[in-house]
């Protein structure tokens, strides 16, 4: 078997998430097809095995996947075929031969998501899936004095939805940044970190916003963080905003 | 009655159109919906006037559509009434009270339409539904060398879709403009004219693409012209890329 490692984006907007679902249109079930059309394969159905999931209408600038086939196909080969086969909102944007020691969800090292919140009155028709949108008045500064409040190592328990299983909540945050595009008229936040629990940015993203709006003082995170408790960050920013930007790992798989 | 003039935005993806039609959904017809829904006249439906028909597919960055009703509410108002009211693909980006000689289809002076073609071997998913796509060679200063030969009153019959019917094909060109944009890689057209024909600005645009990719002259325009023949020139470039940016009027009703 040859393992091959794919950067892929796609527009999130009609697919029910990443994950395969029974009946559902998922980015999984057609990337499983279109790998299958490949290999044509009759005996066993290949996997495909996604650096994680995503939600309904959350979109992927560089999400990862990694699947097994029975030959060796050049990488351009397989990019063009791939290309050719999966629907226009799905794009396969590198293809990589890997190791079989390469995993694409259990090989990460972190993952970098970029959220995009549009200001203004209304919704620009343009942006209504590919942004998080809020009409009210929004204190960046204020935000970004916030956001060194996620840095580090910590049990994020509260900003974790229900519906996500793992061992533990503690997670690192390397990065976290908000900037204002003046000439889109959005804030552009990027959160950059080992991990992320079901949810996370989102609400992460929320509470920042009650942090810029003065619903919530500026180092409310430092509480919120030692209370580890859900019931204390409720809200949690449209999928529409969120995009998986890239998904790192060891350097010997990045090239 | 008095007259409302509205300049609106629109993605075009999920519309079968400006124009009303039996059993579709199109801008003219939310936009009557809403209207009616303000104006609550059980007596007449109150009917809504473009500057003209978008096809299906095609967006608009600055329709202008006018419209009367029985009574008279502020200009921002009226602005908040709408959009709170129209499904979020379509924005009304401004209200103006005008006189009664307005008339948004018969009184224009010029429009301005911008064409966005990708290049790229293959389609961004963001970018499907939002611009034309092109993977072979362009050569951009060809296409700018041909834009020239449009400028000025022409007959552009050879431009022109069946399913127009005016009663001249005489049009005139004021600018038509042809720039790379490197960070996007997509070459952004505009076209600025007194009016234009059914099909005309994609028909223009697919000439310009098939100079710029070295299958005709630089200066067959000039050919094209005369011949008044859409058989000369049978290719369409496709609705996504298109957008309405702007309506002109006389400057008694531009504010």
């Amino acid at each position: 078997m040859y393992r091959y490692k794919i950067t892929i984006a796609y527009d999130g907007t009609h697919f029910a998430g990443f994950q395969k679902q029974p009946k559902q249109r998922t980015v999984e079930g057609v990337l499983q097809r279109a790998v299958n059309k490949i290999a044509k394969n009759p005996v066993k159905i290949i996997k495909v095995y996604g650096s994680g999931r995503t939600d309904a209408g959350v979109h992927a600038l560089g999400q990862v996947v990694h699947f097994d086939i029975p030959f060796n196909l050049s990488e351009n080969a397989m990019l063009h075929a791939l290309n050719s086969i999966l629907p226009l909102d799905v794009e396969v944007l590198e293809v990589r031969h890997v190791p079989a020691e390469f995993h694409a969800r259990y090989g990460t090292q972190g993952k970098r998501y970029q959220y995009r919140l549009a200001l203004g009155e209304f919704v620009d028709p343009f942006k209504r899936n590919y942004t998080g949108h809020w009409k009210f008045p929004l204190d960046v500064e204020r935000i970004q004095a916030a956001l060194p409040d996620l840095i580090g190592k910590h049990d994020f328990s509260t900003f974790c939805a229900a519906g996500g299983h793992t061992k533990t909540n503690i997670r690192e945050i390397f990065e976290a940044t908000a900037k204002f595009d003046e000439k889109q008229n959005e804030v552009i936040f990027e959160f950059y970190g080992s991990g992320f629990l079901y949810n996370m940015v989102r609400i992460m993203v929320a509470v920042l916003i009650e942090i810029g709006s003065k619903k919530r003082p500026v180092h409310d995170i430092q509480r919120l963080i030692q209370a580890k408790d859900r019931n204390e960050a409720r809200q949690t920013a449209p999928a529409s905003g969120l995009y998986l930007k890239k998904v790192y790992y060891p350097e010997e798989f990045e090239k």
